[in-house]
């Protein structure tokens, strides 16, 4: 079997044999396919797709390229769920600690942020003493007595993935659905959880900015996810507008917190319970109603939060930390952004917001950048809010008053205010399932 | 600039600048831009095409990529013609004697074969004494003495293409219109002569399979030469069947003589004839028609002869191998191949027959393959012909006799026997020029 043959099949719109398929991830991970025949077949993948037979295959491939954690030797049901990435997007630590409270066990893996979106493990970290590199006995252990652990990703998953992405990231095939959906699926499917909620998230701040493109990744995630038997639904959320009205490693926390104990925001408390029903009814919790009811329950008595607590103290953090999040801290410099004229705020691009909260220090621009976890932006108004000149839209905190400058340059190029209030977004789109998509 | 960026450009359907091309073919070929970006890119190129500015702009940053040969100092009208490679094209052995006795000058570079196809510098070098690689000075001396010169590519003209090509061969890249046109002008123009005609062969043993794609072929690459200032035309000639009677270096050599003397096949001949008036036309010495006279008055009067017999002493061989032919001999073994019916001879697969040739000794399976100047085939029969069982329908010869099994497999499937004649295809499809396709 020749790489050479492969391309031309795939280049000429051909179907992929799972022999073929087989060849191409393992021959790239141990390196007898060059990288600039990997990186011609996948911009031939980018031009020609991928059936979801081939995609699933190419996922399970990629998948048994390293390591699979075998999580059977843990009691009940293992439910996972995964972003495609957002801006203020702290649902793991409020869906996580509800499911784990109705009974359900999470063996999670989470990643870093990088540019204008944040990442669990770096929100765990802002907790002081959290570990989030735990060796997979401990990993185990904690889930074992706790019902719930996130700890970063190991090295050894899925490592025909890492080294995929690292390609298509200097040869510009990011973007194409059946590959983007193996890379997520890949590691999803390594990291061995039974039931598998995506939030494929849409807007001016998400990987997809349209409804349809974030549709159809979804039903790719989905259509794998089912062929390799895992029980697995999407929701396709907001990100047109941040998740809640903080957003910064510390801050997120204090936010998740406060989420858990029935003080949310509305629009996160919405999508975390709508993220934390469906894991439950995909673990055969009931249908979606009653689940929503145990998830609200879950948060009404205080169980969800304890959860959370508990798995800080088992990841060696502090739980106390848990209990008053305002122990955390805010960070030195505050600067206040205002409005500049009367009006409404029409926009409020997620990305550039993102981008402001990691020029403040929050965010890495580099995978070497290192984080200010107290670092952030506060929204005091949103999206379709009114405004009077000189009210105070955001504030920016960080450790570096140098840093305020350019965030509030990236900050006025973000939000926008209108005379008229602009038309309201749904908070989700679209659950897709096995059985199809439903608006 | 970043090469990233110029990738995600051509992948969207975007249309390079001159800067974004330079910067392109400049960076590949010093080193900066690496082979798995170039290879995303060529494939991008591949599925999105190029306008035929930005196949001009290509072709001229690869040409500029090293050397270009000034011919300037040379007297006359430079003349060059290109062939896209044929079995039994030994139409340049007779073309440039044709077009020097009528008074232009031809300062040509030629390539060697590979695989199916031959290249004028293996058939010049069965001429004994023949040397094919004159540095730079002799060359232009040989021109000026006789007015032609056939030479070997120096290793220094257009290194971009040399590198490019070795990239696409391993990628899937090769089949791309543009690729194709900007590979073959690029030497053509760091070659530098003045009027150039392009003989590009349609029909199995041609890399161009249709008619159609042919001229689309020559259409891309009159346009990079009318963009570069050049005269230039093209001919679309058949390569369904092989060109001739005699395949292999001295074979052809010697059937190129017989032509020159008026005594060659007609379809050589007329191919011939038709390349030649072009080629004078296009210099300037009148209308097609009178220019078609000029060649026939080259070959009756023997000055064409005479013109390859200078240029075969001018390069340090023997001319009188030109003067009598017989004398370079025939190879030792000869087996015949028969016909295995009786009826018309309906097909004969130019490349299964360049491969037959091949396999007997007369080329190259891979680049270090040793010719043997003596092999090859000679057809006693063509497509068209009426056969009874037994005929002789060609002559294998080579100096191993263990070669014939093979090539006589190869030739059992390249000709087919029917009981109708088959319906006789053109010799010349196509005529394209700066005014349009004329067929």
């Amino acid at each position: 079997m020749r790489m050479y043959d492969i391309i031309i099949k795939k280049r000429n719109g051909g179907v992929l044999s799972e022999e073929e398929i087989r060849h191409v991830v393992t021959g790239f991970t141990n390196g007898d396919i060059p990288d600039y025949q990997m990186s011609a077949f996948l911009m031939a993948v980018y031009f020609q797709g991928m059936t979801d037979e081939e995609t699933a295959l190419l996922t399970e491939a990629m998948a048994n390229s390293g390591e699979r954690l075998d999580l059977s030797v843990l009691p009940g049901v293992k439910v996972d769920k995964h972003s495609t990435g957002g801006v203020g997007d702290k649902t793991t630590l409020i869906v996580a600690p509800i499911v784990a409270a109705c009974g359900c066990t999470v063996a999670k893996l989470s990643g870093r942020g990088l540019g204008h979106t944040g990442g669990t493990v770096d929100k765990l970290e802002s907790i002081p003493g959290t570990r989030t590199s735990l060796p997979k006995e401990e990993f185990l252990d904690v889930v074992r007595r706790t019902g719930i652990a996130v700890t970063g990703q190991s090295g050894n998953l899925a490592p025909a993935d890492k080294k995929i992405y690292a390609l298509r990231d200097v040869t510009a095939t990011i973007d194409s659905v059946p590959l983007i959906a193996a890379s997520i699926m890949s590691k999803k499917l390594a990291a061995g959880s039974d039931c598998i909620v995506l939030d494929v998230k849409t807007g001016s701040g998400a990987f997809m900015k349209t409804v349809e493109d974030s549709i159809r990744l979804a039903e790719k995630m989905v259509a794998i996810g089912v062929h390799n038997g895992k029980k697995i639904a999407a929701l396709i959320t907001d990100m047109d507008i941040p998740l809640g009205y903080q957003i910064g490693n510390s801050l997120e926390v204090e936010e998740a917190v406060r989420t858990l104990q029935g003080d949310g925001p509305s629009d996160l408390t919405e999508v975390s319970l709508a993220l934390a029903s469906q894991m439950l009814h995909l673990a055969g919790k009931g249908d979606l109603a009653s689940c929503e009811q145990l998830a609200r329950e879950a948060i009404a008595s205080g169980a969800a939060l304890e959860k959370l607590a508990a798995m800080i103290e088992g990841q060696g953090g502090d739980p106390d930390y848990i209990r008053h999040p305002e122990r955390l801290g805010k960070a030195p410099v505050c600067a206040e952004f205002r409005a500049v004229e009367d009006g409404y705020i029409t926009k409020m691009d997620s990305e550039g917001i993102g981008i402001a909260a990691m020029l403040l220090g929050a965010g890495r621009e580099t995978k070497e950048s290192i984080i200010d976890p107290l670092a952030g932006i506060i929204l005091e108004k949103k999206t379709g809010d009114p405004v009077k000149k000189g009210e105070t839209i955001a504030r920016l905190y960080t450790s570096d008053e140098r840093k305020t400058e350019a965030a509030g340059k990236r900050m006025q190029e973000a939000v926008a205010i209108g005379a008229e209030a602009p038309e309201k977004r749904p908070l989700i789109y679209a659950r897709v399932t096995e059985q199809g998509v439903v608006r």
